[in-house]
């Protein structure tokens, strides 16, 4: 497929990548910024704009990877086109686009991206929704060009699949990076926890988390997380997400034991 | 090293693998629950005993690995055999393998075990403490039997560590099955988010979390936290702890705006 990539940022880059190595053809970059726009068009083999109006018609999909709240605006000035345009966007319906064209759809990848580090795309759960039938199986085929795990999502279950996500990912790292600074208010590395973390989630790789639960709160240790608490004294914030977190965690336990 | 497990848990279980792996013997193995010692003491070739009386002299270390408040009992019954003996606890200080012998270490590995998953011991991080200089010598030999990360670490710091680990892991894990819930409430399965669990990990092995954090609250994107609050009304626990992490969040990246 030739396909047009707005956007220059993380989903951006490893999606456009991701394509090109499958053998679509990727015609152009758009992004604001220029330099972004060239960098990422650069490596892809395509062309750079950073104005809308220079949007070449002659392509087969739009993929819109840009901020939420930029996605309407755009998607109206990709409409005179009358292309298939596909947003890749968690938190936002289709009806976006369908405001726009019938033409659309949505391509979501359900992943976390950064620009320094690669990604085996071919894992990447990618969610997809189409304005009707014939979209919604044209981009399957797409997808499936890149990835292995190719899921139907209406547009009420992807707002749910990007809530679970914050859970799964942009949490546990915020934990992650509370953790470094408890280590580092004590002169102690990040390094030495990093087997740790790795290991919290390969577990759930092929079990449950429900069923691997450990720590403190798990085994009702209020001696530890009293001592815990106390020294977190400084930091209330840290206090409080303790005491929540511990608070759900033997919430669960009480009702797996409630149940058998 | 001929050495005598006290405890049957998974720490226990891990441990007493990795010592027999690297062509130490273990003695015996001692549980309260005389089934479980047996399971252990079948996979490492040594005896299962269920009362402390009938723990042999004939070792050089006693490894305990029991629960917390049991750690003094145990070590003042197995002092009068006057041979080095560890605690594995992240939250038990020296000083209660101290008061009954000055033969005492600790001997704490940072990691999450359950009994179905095998963990490869070599990338586990120990941290050790001696009674003295001599002793911690000795254990860190042991320890470089086993493992490549090797650490001393006194009292006080690891009570820093294990408390970090409860960020770390303990309360990722809770979150993941937080995003399980989310998932099957709507019929969608948690397999789905497998791949973005793992990612997250694995980004943190070579970058900073402080530098990898994703997500609506990191983008400030009040509109999708307020969608995102509002689909968990019937929650209010997880309402709460939404807005908790997304304003240590928000609070952190304000930090890090405000020093440039």
């Amino acid at each position: 497929m030739r396909i047009t990539i707005i956007g220059s940022g993380n989903v951006s880059t490893h999606m456009a990548a991701a394509f090109k190595n499958a053998g679509h053809r990727i015609v152009q970059v758009y992004s604001r910024d220029l330099q972004k726009a060239w960098l990422l068009a650069y490596h892809v083999g395509a062309e750079a704009v950073d104005h809308l109006d220079h949007i070449l018609p002659d392509t087969d999909l739009f993929v819109i990877a840009i901020k939420d709240d930029a996605i309407a605006q755009v998607a109206r000035a990709l409409a005179v086109h009358n292309k298939l345009m596909v947003h890749t966007s968690g938190a936002t319906d289709l009806d976006t686009l369908i405001a726009f064209t019938a033409n659309a759809g949505v391509f979501y990848p359900l992943q976390t991206f950064s620009k320094v580090r690669e990604v085996s795309f071919r894992s990447v759960p990618l969610c997809l929704e189409g304005g009707n039938d014939e979209i919604l199986a044209q981009l399957k085929e797409l997808a499936y060009t890149i990835s292995n795990n190719v899921y139907a999502v209406s547009s009420a279950q992807r707002r749910v699949l990007h809530l679970a996500a914050v859970f799964a990912c942009n949490f546990p790292n915020y934990l992650y990076n509370t953790a470094r600074q408890v280590l580092a208010r004590n002169q102690m590395d990040f390094e030495m926890l990093r087997p740790l973390i790795l290991e919290t989630a390969l577990k759930v790789q092929e079990q449950m988390p429900g069923e691997v639960q450990t720590g403190p709160a798990v085994r009702n240790d209020t001696g530890t997380m009293a001592a815990h608490l106390q020294m977190l004294n400084d930091t209330p914030l840290l206090q409080d997400i303790y005491t929540l977190l511990s608070q759900g965690i033997i919430k669960n336990n009480n009702e797996i034991s409630a149940n058998g």
